[in-house]
């Protein structure tokens, strides 16, 4: 049966059709989290994104495309997410076994941009050949090229929907209108969930926000209505309010490889905050399997509680 | 029963078909004003446009895309606009309690261009789907790429009307033509109405002008014809004139946040130049809800007289 | 019964379908010069090209749309032309009662480039909605974004003439290819109007050629090949045939407001070289009624004669 | 019935449709070179390209759209080609009695680019309304925009031959790439039979080459292979040869105006070095129509010999 | 029947439909190397990548676009790869001898690029009608305009697998983000084999690597976790895991002509490797027939063994 929870967060969705809300509802209840109204996903789209050598030479199974979709089912996560290439290497294999996120746009590091914009790289069409439940955009608010992004999501978030796939919008402010450390600021970073929101994304994805503020104008309204910016936690909850006052599913990119015991204290902070959970990379696929299990377990304890 | 001037009003679109000329007819006779040929609009794309917490830290229930809902049926409002995501938020919920217009494209201020132009971030389709009565569109008039938004216009109003909606297009000069001053200037605004009207707009949104004149050959013209500029109404009615003599629904925006007394005053000159009404934003919802309804309350007291 | 000038005509469109013949039949057939072979039409989109105050100001019921309408039938002439607002806001009224061309691209002056193109600002499918029987459609040959222009102009006018519609196209010379003197020239003029021709047109207008030759190879030709280039009429006589031998209806545009007389001789050097006819805009609807209806009918004179 | 050398040629074609084949043999066949495998086409778009007067101001009747469907039919050409217009002005008039060209792109001379692009002005459909048999296509190999050009004529010719129609590429080398005498270098023209044979015309026509070699690259492999650059049959020859080894036709453009013995020479040339044949435009147009006929007469004697 | 390496290696692309899985069994099944799961693949597109003269003046017979159809044929290679033109030339007289893989973009030299991008030359609709179980299109990672190259394999191999088709991918990084050694550094063609792989190729193709490392950041992984540089095989070896642990085919090419012994000596190290089979198209078609097929035997006998 539906936890209450549950119920709750699929009515912010009844706009919806109902596919988009069955597979919304199949997320929310797979995995260890099931239930919770929480979501760890697991996320590899870095051999596109870095390469394959920085991506999985320090674990050398993680080659293999099969290794990841049974990391995810293993560890219990809500959600495997990859690009084309990586879904259809098991998503025959491994059907039915996991919610499955196409990630429908891509940036390779060969060349490095200023103000980057992803290559499409496979279509709602193929989310469905494959048996996904959603796809999966990544805009980078603050290009000189977002308006493209942003039209380009328009009109797959059209067609996924019609199609009843959910929509997941990776959101990273990056290009000439944000400084490098601006970035991940506390204004930009919510600025970059509203967007997103308002793009009609159904899970929003951002980077932790820091403690900086990026742009004049919005700093005069953080100091004028004394918005708290620390700790971490009060950070997480001004972004989820920015994403529709917590009416957006709303969940936490771990970036970078770092200590454990670091994340687990952002892990605490933004279940502190309201956040609605991590998407868990790097952190998990980079290291041996049992211990990445054992990280995720960690993770998902601290949502569960 | 409809009253004669919201029939007379409709009489001006009589080349339009009976979906189109029914959606304005909802408009025209909902909320207070019904009846009265006057609109009073609330429009919330700030989250957007300038950011949330710019937006809404001054009044914190606004982060909630429910809030403005329930703000804009509560005031008496003749519609509601909003970009996709605060629509997607809500029209479930309210179906039905409120004309809807979906604002069709947008801009962020993550990156602030000399030639700004929207992304157009939601269809003619999802208007329909989420029971709106409008789209709505914002073109830059002066832009170095106003042809880009004009065709987009072109194609967004055409398939709109085919299903019956009304076009609403709020029409703001900026960008290289356009000095910073000349974009409230008189002649600029005359002529961003005429565009707008010209493009096929049914509604018609810009700012109220200034007495400045920017173009050099308007100039001329203004003094050999003596066209008259002072007081506002009078500036208004130019600009209504310039609206195709009055036979195209022509309201105004109240721009920034500002003393309640100079707004009320830039009210009796809409009324008094012969303007439709205006369209109320920041000036409602980034105050106590209370203190919003009380406003909209006597703006509308102005227009119904 | 159809004129054996006009039956000639049609022949020149023997390749076209019905609809398309119908449609310049009903031109050549209506008003005072129905028959003749020649056409006065009446064209209003200053307000989008230059602005409402300079286009309507000298004469302020032509801010209204209706009035051109009015005027149009009132005149003779043979049709009546403008963008998309503008014909929206009267075809309804006076369906039936004069042939509307469908101006289906325009440009203002908010910028003024070097190398303008104008802006798609209406479709086929409005023009068929609007009762309309021809579209029209201006081109800068010169200009460095020429072939997107015709381009456009190819697709919308096969689109058109699948429907039966007749294509009208302005041909200005301008921009980076073409001096300020040489966009009147007699060889450019001659060049756009076989252009024109050569895209499918199948009415053409182009501006009174001056008697200046602006392409050194040109020069050479008209130089070896005793072209004759005075008096006007002469000139006129060049680009009849420029324009397929006469095979193609070429009519001149009149341009700014100018003197009465001058404006007559004009005609007259029209009519002498086996031009087509006038469109007559300025001229007309920036003076009274009553005396537009005037010099109208002393041009209808001139051609009729 | 159909002649040996007609079913080899067309044999080379044995993966087109039958209506590519039967268009090809509708040429192949046509005319006074009926059935010999060699052709002289009328191209008749110079009014377009270089200017009315510059084209036809040296005989003026050539003004007239209608003289050159006669000049090709009294010569006895296997073919007329020309844009839209020109075809627009004759199809109906002659329908069925010489074999047409539509040709579907254009550039005119009122900006002269350093990377020329053509225009399209008409499409398939037109071909067929307009009942040709074939369409013709110009790509500039070495321009900075070619890639344009050759997807655009990916893109026709597919549709082109879905619907029987036969494609004919002009392959002349301009631009960035290539210097002004390498345009007709040796090396060039058998680069650019190649790739317009590659892109799937059937027909292919170049420009006569000279002994220039223009490619550092290309000039060791001609040194190093012996290929024979003297005399203009030797050229011919490799030309050929690059060009499928004689598997698809190739015809030589004549280019501008000259002495009639120097293009009597060349023809001889092309014969002798195994080309299909020759386009003749301005050296027959331009000249009195007996003139032209007796011309094109010696021409078609030499191929039938 | 089918050999258990054949069925493994059709069980990586259990995703796929049957109709794909179909042609790569067809290819896996064909020629000298059936059921080997090895593949020595003739690719003739230099005629249009770097002309005529320079890919078969050294042997004239290759001019001719039969000689390439016979000489696969002859060799027993897996397939024959070829754009548009000389796959439409042969490809009815040698229909159902040999599996054909329609090379869908090509570029040439005429004009030499920092950043190419290939031209689409060919459709799936092509492919199709010409009996092909393939297609083949290049993108070049590293180029500043990778992403349009993405972007267009996306919309290509979506449709090719509708239709059953298998689709072959040349990753061959160029342009502005990598040196000229770069193009063939280990890390780099590792990253470029896994693009490919993501982009949803099923055969993937590239060069031979280098011990050449590019990236400051992939040596420093390429360092600490110790990836084996030498010799070739272990370079291979990286390749092969770098394209989804060698559950993609993936063959590398030859490149220019070199000597024999180096030729034979990279097939064994790309054996010894893991990697799939060849690419072989100047060291075949540029010397006699018969050295040609004694040559390809020498090849295939080393990846049979």
């Amino acid at each position: 049966m539906m936890s209450g929870r549950v119920k709750e967060i699929l009515g912010y969705y009844d706009s919806e059709n109902v596919g988009v809300r069955s597979n919304l509802a199949r997320m929310l209840n797979h995995g260890r989290l099931a239930g919770t109204g929480r979501m760890v996903i697991l996320p590899v789209d870095q051999g596109f994104e870095h390469g394959p050598a920085r991506s999985f030479a320090p674990n050398p199974p993680a080659y293999n495309p099969l290794y990841h979709f049974e990391l995810a089912i293993a560890a219990g996560c809500n959600a495997y997410a990859a690009p084309l290439g990586f879904l259809e290497a098991g998503a025959a294999q491994f059907a039915g076994e996991i919610p499955l996120i196409l990630k429908l746009n891509n940036h390779d590091l060969l060349l490095d941009e200023h103000d980057p914009i992803s290559a499409v790289t496979g279509s709602v069409k193929d989310a469905l050949r494959l048996g996904c439940g959603a796809v999966g955009f990544t805009i980078y608010p603050g290009s000189a090229v977002r308006r493209e992004m942003y039209q380009e999501l328009q009109k797959i978030a059209e067609e996924a929907k019609q199609f009843g796939l959910a929509v997941v919008v990776w959101s990273y402010p990056r290009g000439s209108g944000i400084s490098k450390e601006g970035e991940t600021a506390l204004d930009v970073v919510a600025y970059a969930a509203q967007i997103a929101a308002q793009l009609g994304a159904n899970i929003v994805k951002v980077k932790l926000p820091s403690a900086h503020l990026e742009q004049a104008e919005a700093k005069k309204v953080y100091a004028a209505t004394r918005v708290p910016i620390e700790p971490l936690a009060e950070r997480v909850r001004h972004v989820v309010q920015s994403c529709f006052d917590g009416r957006r599913i709303l969940i936490f990119s771990g970036g970078a490889r770092e200590e454990d015991e670091a994340l687990i204290e952002e892990v605490r902070g933004i279940r502190a905050g309201g956040g609605f959970g991590s998407i868990i990379g790097r952190n998990s696929f980079q290291r041996p399997r049992a211990e990445a299990i054992a990280l995720l377990n960690r993770i998902m304890e601290i949502y569960a509680a």
